[in-house]
Formats: C-alpha cells, structure tokens, sequence
C-alpha cells in the first residue's frame, strides 16, 4: 500500500455546518504538507481558502510537486480549492446551482462537486438532469466538475441511467455519495460506474471512507478521487511522514 | 388538546431529498384537507406545486377557512406553498440564498425558510449574518421569512445572540432546527427564544416532532408554527377527521 499515492488521489474535506475559518486553514495546511489531490471546503469559504493559500504558500508558486504516476497535478504548486454545489440535498433550482458554480469559480475554487436533483431521477426526468448539469458544466469551463448521484437513494437501474446522463453532459467525475444521506460509497458502485460511465469520465469514492485500506480498496476498484476528511490522520498514525 | 388548532399551526413538510412530485401532491392534498398553516416543500418543486394548488383548488379561490383563533390565514382560500432556501447545512454564498428566495417567491411560494451559515455564528461574523438576513428578506417583502438557526451547533450565548439577529433583521421567524443535524427541536430553545427574541418574531420549532402531544408542548411553550412531516397521520391515528 503506497501511502503518498493514497493521499495524492484524496480530496481531503470539511464540510460540517459548524466548520470555523481556523479549522479551514489547519485543513489547508495539512493538504499541502501531505500533497492531497485538492482541499474540498464550504463555498462560502472558498474566496477566504483561496486567498490563504495564495498568501501562504506564494514561494510554493510555479513549483510542481513530484507526484506519484496518475496523481493530480497542482496547479502552480499551490492545492486546489474544491466546493460543493447544491449540497447535500441537491434539490435547489438550478439556477441557483450555475450562480454559485459562478460564484465558486470566480472565488477562485478549481473544482466544484454537485449535487443532481435525485426526486428527478424518482420522477424520470433524466432531460432535466441533464440540462442542469450542462448548464453547470459550460460555467466551469477547464475548471473540473464531479456530479454526486447520491448513490444509496438509487436503484442499480437509476444509477446505471444516470451513468449515462454524467457522461452525456461532459463533466469529469461521477461521485458516489455526500456523506450527509442514508449510505455512503460502496465498491459495488464503483464497478458499476466503471462498466457503465464513458470513456472520459472518473470516478470518486466519498462517504464513509476512513481507512487507508478502505481507501486503497476503492483506487483498485477504480475510483480516481477519494472523498474523506480523516485520512489524513490516519496516515500520521500509520507512521506516515511525507516526502 | 385541540388538535385542529394544533395542525393550523402545522408547516406540513416533506423535504426528503428523493421526494417525487407525486408525494408533494399528496402532501397539498392532505394539507388543504386538514388545513394546515403551509406545505414545506424542497425549492424545484414550487413552481409545479402552485401550480397544481391554483389547478386542483381552484374553485377554493377567495374563500377563507374557519379557522381557530390565532391561526395561520389562508391566502385566498389556498394552501400557502414554504420552501427552504441554503438548506439544510447554510453554507452557500448570500448570493445564492437571495437567487433562491427571489426565484422561490417568482415560482410562488408565500414562505421562505433560510439557514444561516454556522461556521460566521463559530467565527463571530454575526455581521456577515445580519447583512445576508436583511438581503434575503429585502427579497421578501411581504412573504414570510423564518431563520433557521440550527439550535443543536451554538451554545446557549450563540442561540441568544441569533435571537437579536434575527430580531434585526426583520424576519418574521426564528426557527430551532432543519432536521437534518445532530439535534431537533427543544422545549428549552423555545422558552429560551421566547425570552430573547423581539416583539414581532415569532418561533416556529422543527426536527423530531413526530406526535401530537410533543406538537402541543412546543405550542404551549411558545412556537407559533411546528414544521413536521407526521402530524396528520397522528391526527388520523388519533381518529381525527377535518371539519
């Protein structure tokens, strides 16, 4: 198990109601010093994390950090914001969704996670689906976009069905779950997904993920990002230090 | 106990996440049968929801309930339509809150729910809070704003703290909980509220009010509303038929 691989493919998060701007900078500071693939925060901590990074970290501007093969590449040196869109619920207007993936970009994030409107996929309203996520998709831009499916309200059919629509509608991830639902991720789903979602398309694990070999155990099955908030404590106690 | 003034005081409410359109309409349905106050519905369903409330109950136009003393007004004989806006973890940008409650009441709804971000209440921001309260309620106008605090996250100085926000701000509610935390309604957040709060806000108490004994208390100690989503099953269990 490759610890330093583990936490490169990690979108290491913080998304409590209650999560303080001290508790967002020490999550900031340990993703850069453990390289994660990026920090995954509130939007409206996105405009304040990223004007901490760029101030705290400007030495690190322009430097690449050596990485593991296949591990996302920071931008500048410095560790790319993430947010989430419509969450956890997923059920705001889509309008609202495109203004804060807007608001977001503008604000400096460099991914944004949303959340489809699972009484939808319930109604078969898959055109509906799809329509909001390309409008999200064209105000991203090169920006990545990861569409949460909240997989434990879906039947294997629904999530087949909508392995289709993340596809169709260019984004870049399909993620299993927020972690704020009835279930979290689960391999099973990740096969799935990986059967069923285009060629472009990655995948990632979030919810419930707290072990390192959890976590290795879904980068086999094939996700490319892990969602979690604790893996990087359990690497510290693994004996982990970075390179 | 008097259980048709205890439903008029009742935001009939189904904000599960996998919600179909066909449950919110048994949810009018059931709500026009048994007059509650409103319906409390997830936002991309209001604009269908109004919509099917002016179809369906048309011939209700202009007609008042006889109603108990103190409770909710019909507007025009209809059921009013509430939604909920930054819900349920408040963290979105004020931005998107005030898109949501504009497009919410441009869809329909006469009440606004909105969640305040709790990680400004940890960080002392009270006046980032107050500044996005008064956009949201500028929005408003004459709609019914009520503030979702999240009781169960702040401490007894942070609730009493919300209360003189809240009074500030204009808004017409101060509400304990989403029902989607760690914690639900409390009789002691009520009384404490009761003691805080200014002279025109009222308290409505959600999140785990599943009887119509609870309801009573919550009403006896001084919430003007109950957000619940089984009042009027116990209602009927309780051999309860509408007048």
């Amino acid at each position: 198990m490759n610890i330093q691989y583990i936490l490169s493919k990690c979108d290491h998060s913080l998304l409590a109601p209650a999560a303080t701007l001290v508790r967002i900078k020490t999550l900031i500071d340990e993703a850069v010093a453990f390289k994660t693939a990026s920090v995954c925060i509130p939007p409206s901590f996105v405009a304040r994390a990223t004007e901490y990074v760029k101030e705290k970290y400007k030495d690190m501007g322009g430097v690449l950090f050596k990485l593991a093969a296949g591990a996302a590449k920071y931008v500048n040196g410095k560790i790319p914001v993430c947010t989430v869109i419509g969450f956890p619920n997923g059920y705001s207007v889509a309008s609202a969704k495109v203004l804060e993936a807007e608001t977001a970009i503008a604000d400096g994030a460099e991914e944004i996670d949303t959340v489809i409107n699972v009484g939808d996929v319930k109604d078969g309203a898959y055109g509906s689906i799809l329509t909001e996520l390309q409008l999200i998709k064209s105000v991203c831009g090169n920006k990545i976009l990861k569409v949460i499916i909240e997989a434990c309200l879906l039947t294997d059919a629904e999530k087949i069905e909508m392995c289709k629509v993340v596809t169709d509608s260019g984004a870049d991830f399909i993620k299993t779950s927020t972690g704020f639902s009835s279930g979290g991720a689960t391999l099973a789903d990740v096969e799935l997904f990986k059967k069923h979602v285009g060629k472009g398309v990655k995948i990632k694990a979030a919810g419930g993920i707290r072990t390192l070999e959890t976590a290795n155990a879904f980068i086999s099955a094939g996700a490319d990002r892990i969602g979690a908030s604790a893996l990087i404590q359990a690497a510290i106690e693994a004996g982990y230090t970075p390179k």
